[in-house]
């Protein structure tokens, strides 16, 4: 669907040939106002792999080095899965050379670093966002309908997340996402980053005033987080907690509660299937009395049917958003880089906390 | 099923017509190795209106005060729902006349005063349990062999457990859980006591090392905890949270994350139902590669029959010790002092911190 005069799908360049690309490269496919022109490896012998284990057209070029990908004046957009130690260097780069930016999360090794990022998008007038798939999921649609219905929710009272997976040797040695020089967030910003990002989604993006990691964080030996959890705290009662684990069988779940309703998902980043997923919920349930129950309605589950999933959602919003500055000379939707540096700021305090022996942090609210 | 002359059904005494002595009272009925033989409220008429409204049979005694009931000789064992400020006075009072006692939870204010009712319970040689339900229901029993199971559950990693439930305004102005001089242990020992057993269940109870209690606590205008929270630690690198709260929307959520299974139960305290429980699993599932959905198996629901619901079977297990006790001169079994000793340990350490600015409190281990 590309179209070389501009007005056409949003052209889109590949920044590392990922394991995360595959599902990204299957998502361009399935978005309508989007296509693949570029993929750029740091050998050329890696991309072509790429393009031959995943169907890659050979009207994709194929780029041994970033920075050639960068100068392609074809491409309009970039995907970078960079470790993220590398994404400030990179997303900068991309910016300047004018391209639109879906940027991996977590998004940099701190906000100052993504602040970087930001103003650079903002002197250039590209689109930025990050590459949180669960967040265009139409279920996330559904169930913040649902938390926003002051008589079936009420007023949110408390958030709690988990995140965890169980990893094998391998990844443990090898990975990428605990290698101090490359993803020195580890567990924090690989998954953490998701909880973080579900607690501000259930309270409108609103900030935290302050932050607790819990104690007890495990690390690698090379001092990379493999657990770590943590409080936050609003100054209006609210209160959220989140744990995150590269030590534990693998869970992804997500229970907000307010004063009339609640929602429980136990899949709520990456759904157990992707042509339907679901969420239970409950609204002015209580206990029978004498207490042997509970009172009609029970929990029911919520069934929500995808046409194309999560990531190729993201794809067709960002590409809308990139065609909107492209073709209508729209000012970059500046929403998403907000959610992003929000998001970023409490993965600052957690780690704050953390090295400062569990303290509370006080979160900066600008 | 009376039996004057021992052998037969033990012989209960319920001390205060609480509403929760009604549950109590239908569980007696169901019951087969126990009976009900007197009823005690501060005022006969109150204890006629009990009968009245719930029941009783003529052959069942009433006392308008408790202390003629602890003087019937035909009361083997007594059923303590008392407002927890009066159970030190009353636990002992009763144990002094040789009743064995059921006592409701929070089973005291502290755990000084809970020593005084467990040493009273050794020097009388009688049977003490506490009125934790859950706990005695099959499906509990069927979780806990899954967590047993290490090639389905691996090792333990973390425990996340919710108790909210919505009050009234009536609930907020009267209940005696909310009267600084009757329960001043508030939320806490209403609810937070179950998030605090179930982590201990998970544990095989096992004593965290320390608490720390989450930030901002709510209180009534009294100063009685109205939701609360807190972190477990132990130096083994286990972590559990809790969140509990009068002011939220029913939940009564258990997640117990091993590193190769896992287990959710949204309904742990009191069952959706009374004849058919259900709890969900998963063992050893991965996500995909590429991340697009989960590999099987998946998540699948447990599903448990109840031939009598879980307080008839705590009254059946108290009951059969009570029993062994009385007929067969067997000590009283000291495991469920034990665990309401664990119990009431935490709960004490999770006031402490939050007395004490929230900083974390060592938890004694003896």
């Amino acid at each position: 669907m590309a179209d070389g005069e501009g007005g056409g799908a949003v052209r889109f360049g590949i920044i590392r040939c990922a394991a995360i690309a595959c599902t990204f490269f299957r998502a361009i496919k399935l978005a309508p106002n989007a296509t693949l022109v570029a993929i750029a490896s740091r050998s050329l012998s890696k991309a072509e792999a790429f393009k031959s284990s995943n169907g890659v057209e050979d009207s994709v070029t194929l780029y041994g080095d970033y920075e050639s990908l960068l100068n392609d004046l074809s491409v309009d957009a970039v995907y970078i899965p960079l470790p993220t130690s590398f994404h400030v260097k990179w997303a900068v780069a991309a910016v300047e050379k004018k391209k639109h930016v879906l940027l991996e999360k977590p998004t940099a090794m701190n906000v100052a670093e993504l602040d970087v990022i930001i103003q650079a998008c903002e002197v250039n007038g590209v689109q930025f966002m990050d590459g949180t798939m669960w967040i265009h999921h139409r279920r996330t649609d559904k169930m913040k309908e649902f938390i926003s219905d002051p008589s079936l929710f009420g007023e949110l009272k408390t958030v709690h997340s988990n995140f965890t997976y169980p990893p094998d040797s391998n990844f443990l040695a090898n990975n990428i996402r605990l290698n101090p020089n490359l993803d020195g967030l580890g567990a924090l910003g690989d998954i953490g980053w998701y909880c973080i990002r579900s607690i501000l989604w259930a309270t409108d993006y609103k900030l935290p005033n302050s932050v607790v990691a819990n104690r007890n964080p495990t690390f690698t030996d090379a001092g990379v987080l493999l657990s770590c959890g943590a409080s936050l705290i609003w100054n209006n009662g609210l209160i959220a907690t989140f744990h995150c684990s590269m030590q534990a069988q693998s869970s992804m779940d997500l229970c907000v509660i307010g004063t009339r309703g609640i929602i429980h998902v136990n899949d709520f980043v990456t759904p157990f299937d992707e042509t339907v997923a679901s969420f239970n919920v409950c609204s002015n349930s209580r206990f029978t009395e004498p207490i042997i129950g509970w009172q009609r309605p029970l929990p029911r589950e919520e069934v929500v049917q995808m046409e194309i999933p999560q990531e190729a959602r993201m794809v067709v919003e960002f590409s809308k958003l990139v065609a909107g500055v492209r073709d209508e000379h729209r000012s970059p939707e500046m929403k998403w880089v907000a959610i992003t540096r929000k998001t970023q700021l409490v993965v600052d305090a957690v780690l704050a906390s953390i090295e400062n022996e569990f303290k509370s942090v006080d979160v900066h609210q600008g």
